[in-house]
């Protein structure tokens, strides 16, 4: 048995699902290429069928993947994996995933007894391998799964062409001994189990994801399910960066090897963190703020005669920049272009212009620029296609309210001016914004964060809003809140601008989720 | 073997440990009192040693405890034992707690060889007998350590009289089946080792804590060392939720009995949340704001038919409420008491009116007040006694700075007004309170929460100030964000006033940490 286990990235399908973290098409776009770049072997780019958005998010990503094989997710229907195909098709190395619910519980979803799901099964994944030779099958929630019926089903698929038998720990119920024994088993009674890849996807309910599916490797999968900080539904999925950190930690007792370049993980950590609206606690393994001692406690005690002591990664291996020396008002475009480069940001001579415009203005207020203000610049997403634009705005507030803003924003290049009150200044901003360019867009989510230490730090303020089903995220750091929070509401507005002309109201709403209603 | 696993908790000392997490001692005495009250067998409260202030917390906590041991940390000296002694003994049941690193890089921080480093702990573990019947040795980064050694300081420990054995994982390294078999080996060949109970100490650096600790568990160990919503050092401790519901939920293959009552464990999560200003991330297992998919995502689908489908644990289970009603503005007095007491807040009649009126308040400026407006109410410390009350606040900004903060202060119960500029309307604010009551507080933290959903949302801000060695934490909530930043920073003011009084400079910082710098 090879000893290269593979990794199956779903935080564009299983992490996007979790209530809250919807992802925009250019954002799916976006950290697909960060995947396939950091040496992820498959990516699951979507479930084609569950909405417009998502049929043309997995189409792109197939279109633009360069090493990654594209997999898309389908319910046990033809209609679904013909959609699936649809989409993943333009990919070089396509793959089709097809699931069902095995266990007596998800059986009785779309109500078929034992004989009737194992006609499905077989006819659904000979239906997909007759359009390609990549197949992927799944028994939901197969860990609360009678066994003889898991093996026949698996065994079914097997006979039927899969290529990957993939096993769910659905609702995060196993624990190690028990996950890598039942891996062991399937391979050990299945016939012709050698001749296809065992998979694992484990579930975080009860914090033993990581563990699960390292223990499933050590019973013989070698396919890791997993997300980008955890994402998932409920407690999360298996998180990325641990497996793949504590196969490279512990080759010793773990002989495994993965090809994921893990000096990339601290980078896409942040914008999936950036874009799925889902902050990373500071004590989360691998890509928390503090998970390595040495940024703010050891150090500071100066007792740290041997790094190894108290580590077993270096911060450098998950690419946290060794130097955190911050930035001032006299650092150049190439100082600037350095410290971008070393957090992960490959600009081009424009775009750099951009930013160290806003980076000469934010030093013009603030003494030190720290990377994490830096990082905050960069991921402003303005553009100049805007329809609005924020010209100019005073708050007042305090305790006499209400609260009262007076903005000028241009629409279209011309500018507009109201006076607006509300509850709070940021209320009251929204409101202004409201009252110059109606729109029916509800606050989905408002966050503040504020980037580093001290009262002169930067806000990043995130804003997600939704229109007639369609998601927009906007995001804008200042050393003022209340701009911070206007531009981001802007941002977000114009995002959602853009999205109302290329969709129907409610097109991009994915109806359809990870549940098997079958047909 | 009996099957009743005791859960030790260090949230109190190796949690408060991790860089920014300092809690003040009020905070650590409420969140002792939570831990007796949930059924927690062992607090470790602090590492007496350390300084004054933590010598202060474990005496009081000792002092107030009910049902649970309470338990000192001390280094591998008889300085260290001693202190720990007269800060534990005023407990009914002290435990005093001493560890030495016995892996070569720990032995190498005191150069000690392995002959006198066994001597030492010979010597500590029979002075701490002398002083206490109840006594915890610690192997520190025992999993690195070499076994025959390993094996030696275990049967070294247990025959000067430790009574339990801990077998830390102090970086995070090992995974489950290793960690299951050296407590099972230990177990085997160390003389004597029936007579104690055996204890798993794990960290998280790579994910696998808490399978780590469960292994323990299986391979013999009856202790469990974890810490309310896995804080501690780097990616921190195993989570108390998690291994205490894992056995809750696995008890068919972990046939294992805590007496933790779980229904108390959401309120402490947001408590130690709240207190350490290191939020919880919405996809943390058990105590994450989506670890209940019923709260946001598969209710919307309408697609759930039986609610085990997708749930291994009832919400309820953890004490989160299964109604989440808001109150609104003709809400009386009764339903506010009724609500607070479903959500863990037991309060008397004064505080209750304390608490109705600042929710009169915000109902009126409020359509809907939900559950965590309602935490964020009751979380706000102010008292009769503070020094400093703002009494009016107007803050100008927006795009035309500087930001502009008027305002009057009452100090010691005279009004003192003021106007000051800043970089933004928080430094403006905090500038504000600077000019008119001088200190050098530092400010160390930050952080704002929208607490509901809405434009008209409260925000809490929380600010952490450190002045001399002293720490303090204010909160405070209002839909006002510059507001709540203002009140927020006052109350942290305060209470480091109350703390000023009280100790002299310096004596409260931890100079001494968790290193084995030996004497």
């Amino acid at each position: 048995m090879t000893d290269h286990v593979l990794i199956f990235d779903t935080t564009l399908r299983d992490g996007e699902q979790s209530p809250g973290a919807t992802m925009t098409h250019d954002e799916k776009v976006e950290i697909a290429e960060m995947l396939d770049e950091m040496g992820v072997d498959i990516i699951e780019a979507g479930f084609p069928i569950a909405s417009e958005g998502d049929f043309n998010a997995v189409s792109e990503i197939a279109k633009r993947s360069k090493t990654a094989q594209i997999c898309g997710l389908s319910r046990a229907s033809f209609k679904d994996i013909d959609r699936c195909w649809e989409a993943v098709k333009h990919s070089q190395r396509p793959r089709i995933h097809t699931f069902i619910g095995t266990s007596p519980l998800h059986r009785a979803i779309p109500n078929l007894d034992m004989d009737e799901m194992a006609e499905r099964i077989h006819d659904c994944v000979t239906h997909a391998r007759n359009l390609c030779d990549n197949v992927q099958w799944s028994s939901m929630d197969a860990t609360r799964t009678e066994w003889d019926f898991l093996k026949r089903t698996v065994d079914i698929a097997i006979k039927a062409g899969a290529t990957t038998i993939n096993i769910p720990d659905t609702v995060g119920y196993t624990e190690p001994v028990e996950s890598a024994g039942l891996i062991r088993r399937l391979i050990a009674e299945v016939d012709s189990a050698d001749t296809v890849i065992f998979s694992t996807h484990c579930h975080n309910d009860l914090g033993m994801a990581t563990a699960n599916s390292l223990a499933a490797v050590q019973g013989g999968a070698r396919q890791i399910e997993c997300t980008i900080n955890g994402l998932g539904e409920r407690a999360g999925n298996t998180a990325l960066e641990e497996v793949v950190m504590a196969l490279k930690v512990r080759k010793d007792i773990m002989p495994f090897e993965t090809k994921v370049n893990t000096r990339k993980i601290m980078n896409i950590s942040r914008r999936v963190a950036t874009v799925s609206g889902f902050p990373v606690q500071f004590n989360k393994a691998i890509v928390g703020k503090n998970a390595f001692a040495h940024e703010s406690g050891i150090h500071q005690d100066g007792m740290l005669k041997n790094r190894e002591t108290f580590e077993v990664m270096r911060p450098e291996d998950v690419g946290l920049a060794g130097t955190t020396l911050p930035l001032g008002k006299h650092s150049g475009r190439a100082a600037l272009r350095a410290k971008l480069s070393v957090l992960g940001f490959e600009m081009g001579d424009n775009e750099l212009k951009d930013v160290f415009v806003r980076f000469k203005d934010l030093a013009d207020r603030k003494k030190e620029v720290f990377d994490d203000d830096l990082i905050a610049l960069v991921r402003q997403n303005n553009s100049e296609d805007d329809r609005l634009k924020l010209k100019d705005l005073t708050v007042i507030c305090g305790m006499n309210g209400p609260q009262k803003a007076d903005m000028v924003l241009e629409i279209d290049g011309k500018d507009h001016a109201t006076s607006a009150t509300g509850d709070g200044p940021v209320d009251a901003t929204f409101n202004a914004v409201k009252s110059l360019f109606a729109h029916d867009a509800r606050l989905q989510l408002y966050q503040v964060h504020a980037v580093t230490e001290g009262t002169d730090a930067q806000a990043t303020v995130s804003v997600r809003m939704e229109e007639d089903g369609r998601i927009a995220t906007g995001q804008s750091a200042d050393t003022d809140t209340v701009v911070a929070s206007a531009k981001a509401y802007i941002n977000a507005l114009n995002r959602l601008l853009v999205r109302r002309e290329k969709t129907a109201p409610g097109v991009d709403t994915p109806e359809i989720r990870y549940t098997d209603a079958g047909e």
